[in-house]
């Protein structure tokens, strides 16, 4: 591990639509896979953190190890890499690739079952990362008008089956709801919880805005990294910002409404439902914010430089 | 697809620890892998079935193709092979492993995401399958003892969530169960509902017998194809069946409880939590519904010949 860069090179131009860590060395993205027996997929039993790269700076890495490690203690994962290999092979991941801008994953599986065992005690867990080029809940050209979200009535595996804050591939809600709002004409939805109150959607927490104030849920979702952000954006500017319950119609009635994710940052929501909000476009409290975090970005606040 | 059959030939010595059907051609089970971005994967968006071999003989092939179907179906995936095509391939993994006794697995991914893209309805789904040798939910020496039952206070993802009679890797809860088991002393364990009453394990579903009667629980979990070959037993020797709410407490005091599963058949349970049952051994009906299972698989019953 500790060599890590000393790795034998791979062709550059194979790696420009992604590198991965697998097993010890970088191999292009598309050659990157894991054992169809591992539990990581036949259980689901696995973790995973995401960290995006900007103009070649990491953001907030040091929180995403912090999440992705409580994450591993939560599920008895032990990916088997200390906190500086772990962070080496991400910068080694987005240097291979040459990426400025880029998607980076880490994640830790149970591992393949010993032969006729069922106890997930005896796997040996697997490690892996990869970089890839930057991905969108919403694309930009989405946000410059405002997505479309769609407030599904599929509910949200509840923190008692499963903790929302050990980020976990347990989708199938999710995807649900993404088909709900596909066929609804919709770009995105948002889940209910299993009381009814607004939840999470695939990828992102929500935020409505009324009088001036930011609420997003609390209690049965992920605690996005990119929601803190947004906290700490607030107060820098001096919005007042909670967490706590949001009804449906609390969304419909929203001032504002945006979404959060490492994998797009701050995005507008113009319209939920059918109700349409701030006038159908990206409404000034969430500009004010969205602009401040890429402008934050540009200053290189928590940022770590990748060393290409 | 039509010629399946006439593949390259592997070397039948590596296949012997399984076969599998990836991408079109067959492999030894340790090189069948998923790309690390697929869908089944990083949102768990896949559904499977599991169909076993029992000297040479499949059982109730139909029945888990035509689940499997309908699971496809239910998450909009398409196979990309119609039924014939699918038995052929199942049947080829079972002849290529030459296993007499096996766990033969089908599985149908979401896919690899367009680059960009999270819209699952864009991605091509990705079929496998895979024969390996056969896998007991409890240890044949464990059966003999009658295997020890914890009930965890982890609820099932609920129905409303997750579609139970979907098969999917939704694991999470039940690998929580699993490590609660482990750490009490027992070898398994049965996961409660949303509102307390008894739902399934991992893998299987559970029955207890009280006054001569079996009632396993129904509605929020899954439609196990061995419970309805329970349910057939039963009635070819006049024992009452139902489906039905069982709180924990029932299957505490219960004369007999038994575990069912495509992996392992029938399987006695001896102790549940500190109570013991039935003497601390299989009971009377357990040990009759088990034997005639087995006796029935060598008379052919539900049985499709392996044309090895």
């Amino acid at each position: 591990m500790s060599n890590v860069s000393e790795l034998p090179v791979v062709d550059c131009e194979m790696l420009a639509d992604g590198a991965a860590w697998v097993d010890g060395r970088i191999v292009p993205i598309a050659e990157a896979s894991i054992p169809v027996t591992d539990w990581g997929f036949t259980r689901s039993d696995v973790t995973y953190d995401v960290v995006h790269v900007w103009h070649g700076r990491f953001f907030r890495l040091e929180d995403h190890l912090d999440r992705f490690e409580r994450s591993c203690r939560a599920l008895r994962l032990d990916p088997g890499l200390d906190r500086d290999a772990m962070r080496e092979v991400l910068m080694t991941c987005v240097r291979r690739s040459g990426l400025r801008e880029a998607y980076v994953e880490m994640l830790c599986t149970r591992g393949v079952p010993r032969p006729g065992s069922r106890d997930p005690r005896l796997a040996k867990n697997r490690f892996m990362a990869f970089a890839i080029p930057f991905v969108w809940v919403l694309s930009p050209e989405i946000q410059a008008r405002g997505g479309h979200l769609t407030i599904s009535d599929v509910p949200r595996i509840p923190p008692q089956s499963v903790d929302p804050t050990v980020k976990n591939f347990h989708w199938g809600d999710l995807t649900r709801g993404l088909f709900q709002a596909y066929e609804r004409g919709a770009d995105t939805a948002v889940l209910v919880d299993m009381e009814g109150f607004v939840s999470e959607g695939p990828g992102f927490n929500v935020f409505c805005v009324r009088d001036g104030r930011v609420v997003s849920p609390g209690g049965t979702v992920l605690e996005g990294i990119t929601r803190a952000t947004v906290r700490e954006l607030c107060e820098l500017v001096g919005i007042p910002f909670s967490l706590g319950r949001v009804t449906p119609d609390e969304l419909r009635d929203a001032d504002e409404v945006f979404l959060s994710s490492t994998a797009g940052g701050i995005m507008p929501i113009s319209r939920v439902d059918d109700r349409v909000l701030s006038n159908g476009r990206p409404g000034a409290v969430t500009t004010r914010l969205r602009d401040l975090y890429w402008v934050k970005h540009d200053e290189g606040w928590h940022g770590t430089d990748v060393d290409y």
